[in-house]
């Protein structure tokens, strides 16, 4: 029997309802794969907020320390959002992955067969395309100084942040994505701004010369202006692409949106030896919240992420992967994706068909 | 008779192309609305760098500063990809931008029926698109200070920029995003990423302070990862989008892309008192540079926005765009934007098509 402490952060919104699915899912393959869960969980985000003034108590940090992997669903929502920005929801995600140096996010978007026709793209376009963005996440512009809102001279105000990288830092998450492409198609895409930003050039010399490490990777790279035009214009020229903190955040949701079912996609952040943490790439959707309407299988596929990197059980994130596949294939669908002809189901509904095919 | 200053730039690339057709067509609409256009040219870019050894040299800025307008083609290639960063062609255009104070940039993405299957996205998500990208040029991460490459204590390296703005460079961008939304749909969505980064607050901050000056125009706010999304989802949603210098770059070209035809595309750079500068979205293509090949219709619309923006002649602007409308009605095409059925028409053929309709 394999163990595994498990931290869970449901957050706020629709979190803990499709975490509850994910939770019970884990407890389905881990019967079957003999593998224990002990799971324990922290608050993070508003619901932090609300109990205990802060984001991302102390407590909360540890608890995910002292674990083997972190599963957290989502933060944030319109009742926070006046709050000082150090005292916000995203603060807690921000201090999360600072706290536990996860440099690296895996953001896949893959476009599966069932959900083509939920994208905004014509199919000819979209067919096929899997894309793997891995993006810097602990540097950049998040967390460059100085930054603030400073007063001039003349009395006025001049807000202030810094794109920063460092050679190390760089060759860092360098190494993660030629690592991830030469599991994937060998090829990596690394995006810059390196005809205007100096941040970018230093970006792009330390990414070409690594490249020499990994002659299997071909390497080339991309504007961040025309890779925005690209992902939407031929998105199947992609592979695995490699970027900053701020040009990822924005780059792996347009990837995303492409797949026209962000309901559906997974993601992965990881440092060098602290537990990681898993989370959709989608919101907390406030909007829906505790309405039993949301898509849990974004946060059941990030299950399946955090037993594939964070604990090396792969064979139980392929079992769970492969439900989620038939699950579709028998056209369950939840409101967020459904089309003609489909069962619309709700989030609960969602979890215990997937439970009945695992 | 109006008489007009007009320096031409015609640049790399396909630019002195796409120029020539589009000063064939200010000469034959000069006649008929009786404006009359001195032409004088000035160098740009890597033509600029071969015969001088700068981007943009003083005499350049010199002839732009002293005429009514400014028409730009394209600017760089592959030859000049090696330089230092201050030499390439590039720098010649942030530094016409900077020398001219061009804080402005307004970049229209609008979907033409005759070409709207050109387009990635399916038509009944980009049918009737019709965005106008007000884009921060002369401040944000672009110019902030300090920047450069740096070595740390360690001795390694680190690439910095910054991405600053003052509340009197947003106010004035903003002016110009509200009175555009004014006189189109009375829609103003501004981006930024206030979750995460102070400068973002303060343009929130100054931009919804604004707002009380224009109560007609109804504001929004985005982050920029969720406008990279919409623009995708459901790009219907946006009339005027402001933003800052590096989030108006990747949101325009995105923008662009939705129309599936960014050879098509104009825009216009306009600063308090200097002239305005007027250039298609597109680059240099420097791959079919020379072959009678490109597409000159956004190097004519950028003058038709001239007239429009620059030199207040909105009847003569208006003949030139009912004129390409006229052209693509007919069936002519350039191989960027063909398809079945249609007439494909070179470079200077297309321009000769669009004179025998004006
Ligand atoms: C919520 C926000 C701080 C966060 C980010 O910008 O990183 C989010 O957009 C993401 O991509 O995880
Ligand atoms: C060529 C480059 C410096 C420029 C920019 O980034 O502004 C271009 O992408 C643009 O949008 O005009």
């Amino acid at each position: 029997t394999h163990n595994y402490r498990i931290t869970l952060l449901p957050g706020d919104g629709i979190g803990p309802e499709i975490m509850a699915v994910a939770v019970d899912v884990l407890k389905v393959v881990g019967k079957k794969f003999d593998i224990q869960f002990e799971f324990q969980e922290a608050l993070i985000g508003g619901a932090a907020i609300d109990a205990t003034g802060e984001p991302l108590p102390g407590s909360s940090l540890d608890t995910c320390r002292n674990s083997d992997a972190v599963l957290l669903a989502a933060i944030g929502g319109y009742k926070w959002d006046s709050l000082a920005s150090h005292l916000r929801p995203e603060a807690g995600l921000l201090g999360l992955r600072a706290g536990l140096g996860l440099f690296a996010n895996l953001r896949p978007a893959k476009i599966l067969p069932q959900l083509i026709d939920a994208s905004s793209l014509k199919r000819e376009v979209v067919e096929g395309v899997d894309i793997l963005v891995v993006r810097e996440l602990t540097g950049g512009i998040y967390f460059g100084k100085p930054k603030g809102i400073f007063e001039t001279e003349t009395g006025e105000k001049r807000g202030v942040n810094t794109m920063a990288y460092t050679e190390s830092e760089i060759e860092r998450i360098g190494r993660v994505a030629f690592e991830a492409a030469q599991k994937r198609g060998g090829k990596l895409c690394s995006v810059d701004k390196a005809n205007v930003l100096e941040v970018s050039q230093l970006w792009r010399d330390r990414i070409t010369k690594l490249a020499q490490e990994y002659p299997d990777v071909e390497l080339s790279h991309m504007y961040v202006d025309n890779a925005a035009m690209q992902l939407l214009r031929a998105p199947k020229q992609f592979d695995t692409i490699v970027t900053g903190n701020l040009f990822g955040d924005i780059l792996s949701d347009a990837a995303a949106m492409l797949t026209g079912s962000i309901g559906m996609l997974p993601s992965a952040s990881l440092g060098a030896s602290n537990p990681g943490v898993f989370e959709p790439v989608h919101g907390s959707a406030p909007d829906i919240a505790g309405q039993d309407k949301a898509n849990p299988l974004a946060q059941v596929l990030s299950a399946a992420m955090m037993l594939r990197y964070g604990l090396n059980e792969s064979t139980a994130a392929d079992h769970i992967e492969q439900g989620v596949l038939e699950v579709l294939q028998r056209g369950d669908r939840t409101g967020d994706i459904i089309s003609p002809d489909m069962n619309l189901l709700g989030c609960r509904a969602m979890g215990q068909a997937l439970i009945q095919v695992l």
